[in-house]
Parts: structure tokens; sequence; C-alpha cells
């Protein structure tokens, strides 16, 4: 079958998946979870296959890693979909309702976009993730693996695929794409895809917004920051800044540039310095931090870089102002963290950084949808319109309008017969 | 000052409107109103020096008619201004609230979406609903209308500014573009501009989402449809079709075709054609429609086409599935609505059409933001992500996640120390 063929099943599909109701897709996703229980031994099979054949071609360990798909992650990856079972139906929710006029009421209902294409890493959780979180929010999906994981990816997707058979599922509403050609071409899809979700490097991601008419929801860098206050718990921002720049350093909501208020760096920093060195974290600091820390200095190029790495670069800054100039000006609009006891200066900084998400006392690494409590993430948007910082189900439907009338024409109120209440019920 | 001078401006105000409270919007407003009534009389001599001007170039006149700009209009964007005052504030609402923890709590706020960049008709009115529309939302914004109007509008960009500037605005908020090539230049501008919204016809809107980076809110066709169901009461049905399809001809939310059930068809298509005929609607019917009412011949290109005019097609269908499978066929998914006293087929209708816009018993005439309530709208938009239908102020924000924590850090989650607790508020 061809990409377009492809599309238009989906696109088919997703009229009737957007009727679903709450408990077929939830019988849906419990047959997903038996499908997993019942052929782990043949995924894990096919996983080593993928395995095998990468470690010949030299994959570079970390991306192996990422590959490894064993009992533990099927274990949670169906811990996943328990709690997307327990979420509520993101679809058919009345938002707003009002009444126009004696008997004309409009309600806007949350409804699915309709058919999503996503372009994902070598992750195989990540297919599994991703199209039962579209299944619940009644999307259609067609999906992009990694070519590394391809033995994988076909196995889920067709215990998927029969899993959704058997509870009566539309059938059509999940495709599986193989090729780099075969995104080239869902690309030119307009008219059957309605949002392109790219996961990859700021470089992949500028590519698909360049060759798509089809909108997309992508993320740029992760150039993150934590900014410590004058009035900081030093203990605590020793702790937060550590945890965010080192608890998992190849991530986007890991830190990569440290602010530090001049009036605490004499007592922050040493001991800053101390307990990076013990992880090896290579410090990178502005002329008045190399002041009094002795460490690399710093060029422009660090406060616009993305380091993904065991490497921090410091700036010393004489008021919140300059920080939050700093940020706005270098960050990616990504997660950044003040760590203060100051309420006013909380406030402020949380006001106007103007990024998806603003934290205060807290690592930039809570930054993620299953610690935001959404059962899964389809990834992290640094759009400022539609879905901004972790996309779980909220971020996967759309509205339209319903308006209920009994014979109501517009002539009346323009002839001024009739005139509108705009009563808001809801 | 180049357009990149004007959109950085326009950034550095966004932070600061960002935070602007209710009460220095709303006095921003009435400022606005007062300059309005104060500059009356040159607003009018820069409409007539337009129209003068306009009218030396032989520019249509359903053009001049929507350039001119009286006593009458300055008093309808008055009262649009006044209602808008009355809206709740879109900015700083609190969505949703999740404890992750104790003492680790999520909040989901509505924040403005930055700058943006808007490209109108020749309506001067359009500048005053546009540039309120935003200052409400807290967004910055850049306006190029139609070179019609330029005294017009730049006599109303110039009250809106100094009315602002009066109330404590922060400078800068507003841009006023003068020529085809600033419009050329602001597309580039993906750095500082968030959102671009182009109103006028599908080509432009297509070549503005061709030449630019920045995510389009924009409006495809309205090929909008009323459908008469066997269960319609027939009266309604007539006077339904003649208000969508002749109120108003020249709009999107005009109806271009109509289906009609088989069943009523032979009743229902006589006393249509009767009415339409004094209103000189031209009808192009399928076969089965002829042979009921003589009319001339429709074709595949008029379930596509949007007339604007005083036209309309006509289809019989077997029943409802053909009709709603006719609409996502052809449609444009703008609006469409049904006539039926039948309410499980008024349910399948508005559920199974893929519209922003679904409507029961009135006319496609009511898609309108001032009729929705919303006191103005920037547009009406086909997209299916951010803002669907009639946007207003709504449409005009996003969100940012605010994470309020006492020193957390991932690492202690990661090695199972600590649990979330994902409890919802709010």
């Amino acid at each position: 079958m061809g990409i377009k063929e492809m599309a238009l099943e989906a696109k088919q599909a997703s009229i009737k998946l957007a009727v679903a109701s709450a408990e077929l897709k939830n019988k849906a996703l419990e047959e997903i979870i038996k499908g997993l229980e019942n052929h782990k031994n043949q995924i894990i099979k096919a996983n080593q296959e993928d395995l095998e054949r990468s470690k010949n071609e030299n994959l570079a360990m970390p991306l192996l890693k990422r590959l490894k798909f064993d009992e533990g992650k099927i274990e949670d990856v169906i811990q996943g979909i328990k709690s997307l079972i327990a979420l509520d139906d993101p679809v058919n929710v009345t938002q707003a309702i009002t009444e126009l006029d004696d008997g004309l009421e409009l309600y806007r209902v949350s409804c699915p976009i309709g058919v999503i294409g996503i372009i994902f890493e070598s992750r195989p959780d990540a297919l599994v993730q991703i199209s039962t979180l579209c299944l619940k929010s009644g999307n259609a999906v067609l999906l992009k693996g990694g070519s590394e994981a391809k033995n994988t990816n076909r196995i889920l997707y067709e215990i998927i695929k029969e899993a959704c058979r058997k509870a009566n599922m539309p059938e059509g509403w999940i495709q599986l794409l193989e090729s780099r050609d075969d995104v080239n071409e869902m690309l030119k899809m307009d008219k059957y895809i309605n949002l392109i979700i790219p996961r990859g490097s700021n470089e992949f991601v500028r590519y698909i917004m360049d060759h798509s008419n089809i909108p997309v929801l992508g993320h740029a860098d992760g150039i993150c920051h934590c900014y410590v206050d004058a009035d900081a718990d030093i203990n605590m921002a020793v702790d937060i800044v550590e945890d965010s720049k080192t608890q998992y350093v190849a991530v986007c909501n890991a830190a990569e540039t440290l602010l530090v208020h001049q009036a605490v760096a004499e007592e922050f920093l040493p001991k800053l310095k101390e307990k990076l060195e013990k992880k090896q974290v290579e410090l990178y600091g502005c002329e008045k931090t190399r002041k009094i820390i002795d460490i690399l200095p710093a060029s422009e190029d660090d406060w616009k870089t993305e380091y993904l790495d065991y490497k921090l670069s410091i700036k010393l800054v004489s008021d919140i102002g300059e920080a939050i100039d700093h940020i706005n000006q270098y960050g990616s609009g990504h997660t950044d963290a003040i760590i203060t006891n100051n309420k006013e200066n909380a406030d402020l900084f949380m006001n106007l950084v103007d990024s998806g998400n603003v934290f205060l006392n807290c690592s930039t690494r809570f930054s993620d949808g299953f610690r935001y409590g959404f059962g899964a993430e389809v990834g992290i948007s640094t759009n400022k319109i539609h879905a901004r910082g972790p996309v779980g189900l909220d971020g996967l439907v759309i509205y339209k309008y319903k308006l209920f009338g009994n014979g109501h024409i517009v002539a009346d109120y323009a002839n001024k017969v009739k005139k509108f209440k705009h009563k808001k019920i809801k």
C-alpha cells in the first residue's frame, strides 16, 4: 500500500474513531496490554535481532541502550497504558456554553485533531506510548520509527493493530511507515494529515517544517537555565543545579546555563564546583565567575549552546532583571528555574520568563509528561500556539462549535427584529 | 524604522504587556474609545481621501463600500470595544492544578502568545477590532492593512498608539506596516513573531504559508452546506436555506451547496425554488434534483466551488450518511447545518461532520465572532490545531506551566526514594 492510500485509510478511520466511546477506547487499551503480555518473547526476540544488526553496523553505545526493549521496558509501557486508561477521556468534553438567544445555544466541545503523523527516534517504547496516546484521544496515526528498531516496531505495530481489531476499533487507524522516502511522501499529504510531530534534533525538526505545508508541533533546543537568586537557600540551590545538570545529561530538559546573583556567588560557587567536579562536569564561566572559582572561560557561544553533556556555563548577574533578560535572549523557551525564598522575585521570574515551563525551587528535569501526570507525552513543544511544554492527551485534541437552534436566521438580527443575549452558561 | 527593529520593539513590549493587569488594559481600551470620539472628523476626512483616491483608481464598488468608514462605522467599533471591556481577562487564568507530590504543585496558567502579525483587507474597522483584541489578550501586534485604506489606517493607528501611551501601556506594542515589501520582510521574522494571521483569499493565505516559517492561522474556502433531512420542518428549512444563501453572499459562512433527503425533495424543492428565484439566485442541480425542479445542471466542479455569489448547487441524497460523506469530501471544514426534528440524526450529523462549526436548525451565517459573543474576531480558522472556527480572545492566548517546589530533585524519584502522587486539584 502506498503512503497516499495509508493516509486516506487513516483519514477515513479518524472520522469513526472520533466518536468511539471512552469504554471502547479503554477496552482496546486493555487488549493492547494483553497482546504485549502474550507476545513478550516474540517482542524480545525481534528486539535482539535489531540489537545484533545494529551492533554489527557499529551503532553508538547510547543509541544501543535506547534501542534495547527488554522485559523491564515492556513492563514500563504496560504501566504507562494502565495510567492512560485511568485518565479521563479528553474527547467530547463541553468546554463552554453560551446562550446566544432564546433557543439558540452554542456549545464548544473537544474533539480529536484527526490524523497525526509522528516521526520518532530509535526507542521502541515511543511507538507504544505515542500510539496509545493517539488512540485514547481518538486520533488516527501514521508512525515512522528509527530504522534501527524496525523488527521491534513491526511486531509492536502488529500487536497493537490486532488488539484494536479484537476491540472493534475502526480498521486503518494506525499505519506504520518503514522508509525515509515514506516520510517525504507523508509530508505532502496535507489533504489527509492534520499535524506532524517530529521528534529528534533541531535540524531534523527544521527540515520537516521546511518541507511540509502540514502544521508541525516540534521542539527547538532545550537551552534551560537555573537562576540562583540573592535570597536562595544555598544548599538547596546546589542540589537543584546538580540534579538539573547531571541527573541525565543527554535530554532537552537538562540545564545548560547557570545564572548566579553576585550577592551569593562567593558562598555558592565554591560549593557547587566541589559537587559538580565529583561528577566530572566541565565548567565554563564569565570573567566575574572566574574571579571566584578557577574554571574555563565562557564565550558568547556558550550561552547559545545546548551541550547535552557534562558541561555547564556560568554567568554572574547583578540583579534578577539581568537574569530574566539573559534567559529571554539566549534561552529556547523550554524550561527555566529560579531558586529563591523571595516570593516577589519568584513571581517576577515566573511571569516574565517567556518559557513553556517556569519552575520555583525545583529541578528543570521535572519538565516531562510522565512527571506532570499526563501518563506519557508525544513530545515537549516549544511552539507558542496550540500546545506548549510536555504534550499529552490535551495537546492531541481540538474543539468544534455546535450551535443548536430552532429555525433561527441571521436576517432577524441584522434587521434588529431580535437581539443577541450572549448569556454565558459555562 | 526597519521591519526588524519594529519586530524587536514589539517583542520587547510583549514581555511587559504579558503582565499588564486587566484594569490597565481596560483603561487603555477606554482611552482608545475617547481618542476615536475626539478625532471623529479627522478620521472621516482621512477616509474620504482614501475613498476619492480609490475611486480615481477605479476600485470596484463592493471594495469601496468596505473601505468606507463613516460615523456609523466608528460608532460600531466603539460598541465593539465596549463589549470587549466587559469580557473577562483571558490572561493569567489558572486552567489546571496538579499536586505532583507533597509541596510540588504544577499550575497551567494562560498567557499571551507574544507577537502577532496580521495582514488584513481594506476594511479600516478591522484595524481597530484586531488591535483591541490583541491589546486585551496582552499580545503585541504588527498590522498591515489594505493600501487603499492607508490614510484611514494611519490615523487609527496613531489614535490607538497615543491612547495607550496615555494609559501607560508599554511603548512599541503596536506597529503599522505600510508596503507589500514590509510584509515579505515580516514573514522572515520568526525570531520575533509567534503567529501570522492572514485575512484574504485562499491563494493569499497559501502564499503566506509557503513563504514563512512562522505558524499561520488562516482559513481555507468556506464551502458551507445545508442538509435538509427527511424529518425536517419544510418551512423552517426554506427560511434557513434562504438566509444561509442570501443574507450576505460575499462571505465565507454563506451556504454554497444544499443537500436534500430524497424523501422530502418533492415537497421542499419547489417551495425553495420559488423563494430563491425572488432573490435572483441561480440554481444548479444534480440529475435527480432536475427531475423535480427545472434548473441548470450541476457538475462535479460545483461541489468544490465557493461561489460567494447568488448561486447555489443542489444535490439529492438517499440518506444522512450520504450527506455526511459528501460534506466531509467536498466541504472545507468551515460551517455546515442540518435541518431536522430527528434528534438521533442531528447527533449523527454534528458528531460526524468534521467541520469547525456544525449547526442544528439555524443558518450557517451565525458562524461569526460577534454573533458567538466574542466581541469581535481576528478571523475564522479552518485549521485543526490551536483555534478553530471564529477566533476571539481565547485563540490569542496560550499557556505556560508553573511548577512550585521546595528543593525537589528528580533523582529522588528516579531512585524510588519518593513517588509521585499526581493528585488533580483543578
